[in-house]
């Protein structure tokens, strides 16, 4: 039969088994963490209708849709999760409880041009929570404490929430009277880290909208630093000039008022006015986050305030707040920076059973045993040599391998063999699911992230 | 603004916050199952060369398929898991350690005329073992195992697995010299449930190929009934005459052996010689498990033995075994007919916060606390009236509601409301995430199907 080339689709990860495990539990951490915060989990459908899908989107986004016909439907894959909650919330905004908190870990399509490290198909997870008609700004505080939640127990330590607020950036600009030129100035400031202070400096004066004292003014305003007393007590400089500003100012107090009471450390947050977040529908907080050893990653977890989630669908007023965290580029990344703990166990299974008898029932028994025991098991009974079967036991990594032979079933115990240490204990048989519970549950802990 | 309307294509499933826990439930008890028997989580894509993807596809499947051309690509999105196995073992193959044993949870896509409880986007649910070259028959016997411990772990008693053999029937049809009609036969037998015996037997003798002779053995042989023991008594009258047969006969002696160790009741399992699975690929044990309450659902989860999975990738011989559950049907089938325990909680929090001071912090902090210790906590913090804030824990059905008033703060408690009961308690501000964890854990438990 002629064959066909099997061959999996570049910019689709696909990973082995050892790395699905670790892939499996960072998403778990992340499950877990947000269903501690009361959101609830919802899937939605990867098809929409174009024009539901599209309604918003435009230019580059467009562009890179997963686009098409079937039968008289114009369809496209979602390209991320949040213009589906968008559609989900103005469906069923009769059915839901206000505000409505909800995560999503799901696969998004975007046909980038394919490059190491980018994906074509790769899973967001997200959390938002909507209001209706309102949202109160404490939500807003809540969302860095659910960061740092959810990446401290992933293990990692050194990384660092920065936060913004946009309506001090809106406010900050329409003082200079730059009202209408605030978009392209976030776009050059935005570039400041790339390029340093003094270049940015220079390419501001460049622009025609800009008076030189202007330009002194946003570099000397984005640039302000230091702890966030000292950040917020500096901004307070700038009280009285500008209303939307001010409304800002008061709305980043609150945040930073109730980030300890939230459990997030002073040194894990910081005020950061260079951050604007490129999307246009942040309308107040927004977040980034950044790992202090690998800063060229950027941020591994974003988002912001916005007023409007559903404009494109309902009249009705739906504002929100939320964080995405692009997650196979993240595991990508740890991958490729050794950060994942190979400690942790990846095997398919706790315990492998090799039978040494014709009569496989006592080996059969032994493993529903196990099972009926929560120890995750496997039966071998491929006719292989002992050392293949020994070999295959080293290569899937599992724990321990239980020898089940005539005199063993004569004496109602079973070999177990610790695949680390080597070392090998008679138990009966009755006993042996908790042996084995008792001592992998001694054996696990350790985070997802080496620390 | 002009508004787009907001719609959900038709066939695609997408769930209520209640039900989607619902359905998540119904996952992880899949899930858990699955891992106890040891199999690897895999997650291939959703998208594929449709060249790899349609290798063996054609007819009607071929028709369903979402195929679309992106770029220079011409791309199609999966129509179950088996086909992204056979190319992921293909294309790893020097890579996995055989047995492989995987089990994949993942949407699959068909462009199936829409109609009630019928899904163009569905879960399926399957696991597979996987030989290199061989594989024992213990793992065709261990399939149903996985099957009872799965739908009793939902809370399913009545239901019944249905086995049988496909070399039992191919050596069957060669002993009457219809070796090359099996397969039309066999898709006549299939009617049997539905048309019964006598009009089956009607049908048979219209066969042109068939002798009315042949047409009578052919019904005596498939309406062989009565217990195990007896079924396999009377198939050994046929012993000797096909070598086939005798094999399958063999191995349908085995699996029956070990179903009892494997912890399966003599009553969940049936021989049962009508079973033969549509699909070509089946060469040995087949199985069909059906609710005894409603048979008219038929089978919630089939499979069986085969002996090359991937034929159209490479010359490798790499016979397996498998099952599905079509995940999405099965939760709507379930839902249908009123099966969902309705008393698990399908909250998205365990308590929810009211706090009644102005400064938030000490809510804030008692929420922090209530996460430290594993209790889900959400935080209400909208502006609105008592009574709307009631409705609100209502609605999402929260089982406890803390109020953190002035009075509370000053004496250090919490006054926690049991929602079900309306019992209210003052508790020690530090103990209450224990006292909370300890009444939920105390009426945790349920399964997810009722009994």
């Amino acid at each position: 039969m002629e064959k066909v080339k099997a061959r999996t689709l570049s910019g689709f990860m696909e990973l082995l088994p050892r790395q699905q495990e670790q892939f499996e539990r960072l998403k778990a951490v992340l499950e877990e963490t947000y269903r501690l915060y009361g959101f609830s989990p919802l899937d939605t459908p990867v098809i929409e209708a174009s024009e539901v899908l599209l309604a918003k989107a435009g230019g580059e986004t467009e562009k890179q849709i997963y686009r098409f016909q079937k039968g008289d439907s114009d369809l496209s894959l979602r390209f991320d999760l949040t213009v589906p909650l968008a559609k989900y919330v103005a469906l069923h905004q009769g059915e839901l409880s206000f505000p409505f908190r909800r995560y999503q870990i799901g696969k998004v399509y975007r046909g980038e041009r394919a490059q190491r490290g980018r994906f074509r198909e790769f899973y967001q997870a997200d959390i938002d929570v909507i209001g209706d008609g309102k949202l109160d700004i404490i939500n807003e505080a809540e969302i860095p404490a659910i960061i740092y939640r959810t990446f401290t127990q992933l293990g990692l330590e050194r990384f660092l929430i920065r936060i913004n607020n946009r309506k001090i950036l809106n406010g900050f600009y329409a003082m200079l009277g730059l009202a209408d030129h605030a978009p392209e100035v976030m776009r050059l400031v935005d570039k400041l880290d790339k390029i340093g202070a003094e270049k940015l400096g220079l390419l501001l004066c460049e622009e025609p909208y800009l008076s030189q004292d202007a330009a002194d003014e946003i570099l000397s305003f984005i640039l302000i630093k230091g702890s966030n007393a000292q950040v917020l007590e500096r901004l307070e400089e700038y009280r009285g000039r500008n209303e939307v500003f001010d409304q800002g100012l008061d709305e980043l107090h609150t945040v930073a008022k109730y980030l300890g009471s939230f459990g997030v450390p002073e040194d894990h947050f910081a005020i950061d006015l260079t951050i604007a977040r490129g999307l246009d529908y942040y309308t107040g907080t927004v977040y980034e986050t950044t790992l202090l050893d690998h800063p060229e990653i950027g941020s591994v977890c974003s988002g912001g305030r916005y007023d409007n989630l559903a404009e494109y669908y309902t009249d009705k007023q739906l504002p929100g707040v939320g964080i995405s965290i692009g997650l196979t580029r993240f595991f990508y990344v740890l991958q490729e920076q050794g950060l994942l703990n190979e400690d942790l166990p990846t095997a398919p299974c706790d315990v492998l059973v090799l039978p040494m008898t014709e009569d496989l029932s006592p080996a059969v028994a032994f493993a529903t045993a196990c099972r009926e025991g929560g120890v995750r098991t496997q039966l071998y009974t491929e006719p292989k040599k002992f050392k293949a079967k020994m070999n295959y036991a080293d290569r899937i990594a599992v724990p321990y391998v239980a020898f089940l032979g005539e005199d063993e079933v004569l004496n109602g115990v079973v070999s177990l063999k610790d695949m680390v240490t080597g070392d090998q204990e008679k138990v009966p048989l009755a006993d042996a699911p908790a042996w084995l519970k008792a001592r992998l549950a001694a054996g696990a802990g350790g985070k997802v992230i080496r620390g």
